[in-house]
């Protein structure tokens, strides 16, 4: 993993990706107390960052991989990221799915063209479904994180980041960074090292769920206690992963743990000020920047709002919300 | 009025305006039947195009001028775009408001830095009240639509939507505008009549108040019957402004009216594919391009999403809707 892997994604991402903005309003560095700039990935196609990796991981295939397809375990954000980059490329594309998904999630995945193939949590292993699938079919695996053009593509977010805080002037920053896995968090940190060494990566995750911020701290991968309970569910997974620790632990920390409560006030102060949707588990950097910030030296901030795939009643409950009772 | 100024207004915007993304979603192409990409201005600062406006008039005073101030009657966005701009240059700002007007309107101008000066609807006269205060500082006068330099400033929108469409392969296409006095429309309308020939301006309107559309029809200018009614707030203006309409009359047309409903449900759809947030009277150009394309024989349209202040109230209430069923 290094930064040429970054750039080569960037090329094959080059005319694909969105170069999403980077947003700010005056009335957040006001609660901030700092400048606070967001970078809207819930703008990216699919709504969530994970397109780049997920086009990354494709356009990296040889002719005949790609003519055999690709296979995914996911019911959210990296499934429709997969399937818009697979379905792009003319490749096949398989996502194993929990049968009791949400059925608009199941709905979108097969609408990008993918083949949604359920299964029963409580009676089958969704390992073997996938091995078998992938040994009838040559399909390639594409993992959410631990998977080195994953990281590569997403770190190209590292490489926007980079440009355009050097056009706003910023030179030294925190760039807090939604982590479930950490494919994004070492991805962009990967980038900044070398585009822009000023800017240092915090991991930001539900409170209760921050394996990545223990395991920087204890200096060894800890777990999760449990995996249900945070509404951020788009970035609560087991524990970080083998390829994204290593370089989060020389790059990145130390990371914050945020409430649902600030996330769901975070998503409405960007509703009412930046005029984007956001997701809870994408709006866990805001938080911290905005409710979370006495741990920051520096005077500025970036906040990568990593996605923007909410339920209409989640959503609405965010917005009923007072955003300024942190 | 002529594209010369259109692009000196955008090279006095150069670094202080957003260029704001020009999006796109699979699921909104088929509902409308052909591609569909939305101008974002939702996304601009203060949340609407009307920053381009006041900028441009701000920034084309002179010294003296400038030192004096600037004043402007508005309860919303231009009030807000105006605000920030002569905040940005140092020029003193009076914002002529109602005085029932949404507290929260108030409370954003001022935190904007304007002194707004409220005026009690049924008892005083807002124009002797502009009167008196101009005469008495030597405030500039900065009109929402019926004027040279804030026409430019909106121009400028179109002059990025050339270069985008262009980016995008589209040389053929009708482009749908939110229209109150018609500013923005007939300043996207000049600069694409010369940056990109075959793409043709349409205002929208909301139904009943379609004032542009009925005075396009009949060739000459025509009033709403009322002023209020449609939660499209901010694009319900008496009737197209005198420098507006010859330039419309000349470039644009037929316009559509749109309901409440069809608003709204743009609004969920926006949300749920775009993740961005726009208002009503933002919507308008959305929902005519999803639900009132019939008319339109381009494979491509181009809808702007002009402004995203919107109470979160009536935001839920579009949330609440199932978007689809038009």
């Amino acid at each position: 993993m290094n930064i040429d892997m970054i750039r080569a994604a960037d090329r094959r991402l080059d005319g694909h990706v969105r170069r999403t903005p980077l947003l700010s309003s005056p009335i957040l560095d006001e609660i901030a107390g700092r400048r606070v700039l967001v970078k809207a990935e819930c703008l990216q196609h699919t709504g969530s960052f994970k397109f780049r990796g997920g086009w990354s991981a494709v356009s990296a295939l040889d002719d005949a991989q790609r003519r055999a397809g690709v296979i995914a375990f996911s019911s959210g954000n990296h499934a429709q990221g997969v399937a818009l980059a697979a379905r792009t490329h003319n490749a096949p594309c398989v996502i194993i799915m929990p049968a009791n998904a949400p059925a608009v999630k199941i709905a979108n995945t097969r609408a990008l063209g993918a083949e949604v193939v359920l299964y029963d949590r409580a009676t089958e292993d969704r390992d073997d479904i996938g091995d078998r699938l992938s040994a009838e079919r040559g399909l390639t695996l594409i993992r959410p994180f631990d998977d080195a053009e994953v990281i590569a593509g997403q770190g190209t977010c590292g490489l926007e980041i980079a440009t355009q805080a050097a056009a706003e002037g910023i030179t030294d920053a925190a760039v807090l960074v939604c982590c479930g896995g950490g494919g994004l968090t070492s991805g962009i940190a990967l980038a900044l090292t070398t585009d822009a060494p000023g800017l240092r990566v915090h991991p930001c995750e539900p409170a209760g769920f921050d394996d990545v911020t223990r395991s920087l701290a204890a200096g060894s991968i800890q777990r999760n206690a449990a995996l249900e309970g945070s509404i951020c569910d788009a970035i609560v997974t087991p524990q970080p992963g083998n390829l994204t620790f290593p370089i989060m632990q020389r790059l990145c920390g130390p990371g914050f743990a945020v409430s649902d409560d600030d996330c769901l006030r975070a998503m409405a102060l960007a509703f009412a000020r930046l005029r984007i949707v956001i997701e809870p588990g994408g709006a866990a950097a805001l938080a911290a920047a905005l409710f979370h910030g006495d741990a920051l030296d520096s005077d500025a901030v970036i906040a990568v709002a990593t996605g923007g795939n909410v339920d209409p009643v989640l959503f609405a409950r965010a917005l009923a919300m007072d955003p300024q009772t942190a």
